[in-house]
């Protein structure tokens, strides 16, 4: 949002960010990067990481632009990566190596085999390089920083709710509490998650799919995940407690649909850094959507999150808040 | 909304009933009407009901305008009235005598002692006068109309919840969850109502004051009463149950404030007509503000709201939602 009105150069990498939209999450464990040659104001070529990481972004814009990248500017949402690995060379050494005048970067890479060294290489080949801060870049690449700053993947928790806050009818009955729309962005979401998680009582009562039930995307089905000490059913992972994320191998983004006990224990542990509340237009004076997570004052309930986002789906409403200072732990 | 795009006389009677909005509350338990006089597209005079009941929209209208009044239009909200009272003469033999060309009617009056006699008064006296159903003029007579056509007041629901639907922390504790603006917003609210009500257990547990601190309106503070089939302290009115609202003497619009228990209460009754929801950007896992008011089907939930308004409090929401068919009882 803070690049809208910025230079041309924070615009060129609000686009690179919208492009690596195209890479989540099919990079995984990579992270998603969008990269954009520009040259006398016009684009010459664009890439983006490819499905299991390879080719990168950078890769895959220059071989694109071929000898049309001479003299000109590659905006990169992430720091292009100093490491060589059996899969191909390093981006840093692409980049010097391709007669690129400039190098306008929106994020540093926190992976230490990388971080500053990818810049510094750059820049020793002669090519002007710059970091440019960017918030879109830094959204765009929110589960992979999530990983390497706090060891843990980036947890987006949805509640589908009624406006008093209700999950169920008092009898239980919970199917449809929001429309199709909703259910369908739903979908659209879990598509874009490495992961997908519920709670132990809602696998057995709902016994959910937690599938990606869109036309073309039904490969993006992300891993299915249960909160549970004990077992689970085949093609499920357990996961016994909320902290035991740190152990998800390979998740980026981890989506927790609930229910109520699952969602309130990420809560209980502090982490949740996304709420995705889908709200219909009903009252229930049922059964609600969050139980006790430990508040001890109102104090310290205020200020926690922020509505990043607000939408119409139907008669429904979408709401998205970012837990605040939630990459500060 | 629906006179927006609608014809000049649309708009004219919609411009009567904003006017109304200053009759309201204190007109009672008169309805509060609003009359503009215009002449050749211009305004000549204008009048709302006053303090108390009278004088009547029309009369202050006619009596601004004197002889300017000939040959014009007068838009008014309600049908003039037919009847005489000791306090004044019956509008429409007013406006029968007044020299006016033309009378637009937004809402038919359910008074029988008027109902299609005023309109037909001043037809007999020549002058042209129609009903123009308005949107808006029925809105601003919604106390009346309920009234009028179902025996009670209009209700109003209001409900001050979490994201998750709680009132309060699960200690109780519940000061507070809205902010600054979404608290003055509710008093201004208290102004427009004749009556105010809490629960039982909120008078007890909070001893509200429920009156209206906003400067200059500290004379509308609008009759508090409380549900319970006990005793009130002094200056408190009891109500036994939702359905005595019936007995409520020149109360048009009741403000019901909570707590969950009476909310629970009202909406069990079917007796709430609009819900006032400010909504505050904090998670609680609390108290629900609503309990069981004996849905028995998801089906039954869908359908019963539409919403009429939304806006922003500071970091709180409100949202206004009508009862649908809330009229048709």
């Amino acid at each position: 949002m803070n690049d809208r009105g910025g230079s041309e150069d924070a615009r060129w990498l609000a686009a690179a960010a919208a492009l690596a939209a195209r890479a989540r999450p099919l990079s995984r464990p990579n992270p998603g990067v969008g990269a954009i040659i520009v040259k006398a104001g016009r684009v010459i070529a664009r890439g983006w990481t490819q499905a299991g990481g390879r080719p990168h972004a950078e890769a895959m814009a220059l071989a694109a632009a071929g000898e049309a990248a001479r003299g000109g500017t590659i905006y990169v949402t992430l720091e292009p990566c100093a490491h060589k690995s059996e899969r191909g060379p390093a981006c840093a050494d692409l980049v010097s190596q391709s007669g690129l005048a400039r190098v306008v970067i929106g994020c540093m890479d926190p992976d230490p085999r990388t971080s500053g060294a990818g810049i510094g290489r750059i820049r020793a080949a002669g090519i002007a390089a710059e970091y440019l801060p960017s918030t879109a870049c830094e959204q765009s690449l929110s589960g992979y920083l999530t990983t390497k700053r706090l060891g843990r993947p980036e947890v987006t928790l949805k509640l589908a709710l009624s406006l008093d806050g209700c999950i169920a009818l008092a009898s239980g009955e919970s199917q449809w509490i929001t429309g199709a729309q909703a259910r369908a962005h739903t979908h659209a979401m879990r598509a874009r998650a490495d992961a997908i998680l519920v709670g132990g009582g809602t696998l057995r009562a709902d016994t959910p799919r937690l599938d990606v039930r869109l036309p073309g995307l039904e490969d993006r089905s992300p891993q299915r995940w249960v909160l549970t000490r004990g077992s689970a059913p085949e093609g499920w992972h357990t996961l016994p407690s909320p902290e035991a994320i740190a152990g998800m191998e390979g998740v980026l983004h981890l989506f927790v649909e609930g229910g109520a006990h699952a969602a309130t224990a990420f809560l209980a542990a502090g982490l949740v850094d996304r709420l995705l509340i889908y709200r219909a237009p009903v009252l229930l004076g049922g059964r609600p959507g969050l139980g006790d997570f430990g508040l001890s004052s109102l104090a310290q309930a205020h200020g926690r999150w922020r509505m990043i986002e607000r939408r119409q789906l139907g008669s429904d409403t979408l709401e998205v808040y970012d837990a605040r200072n939630s990459h500060e732990g």
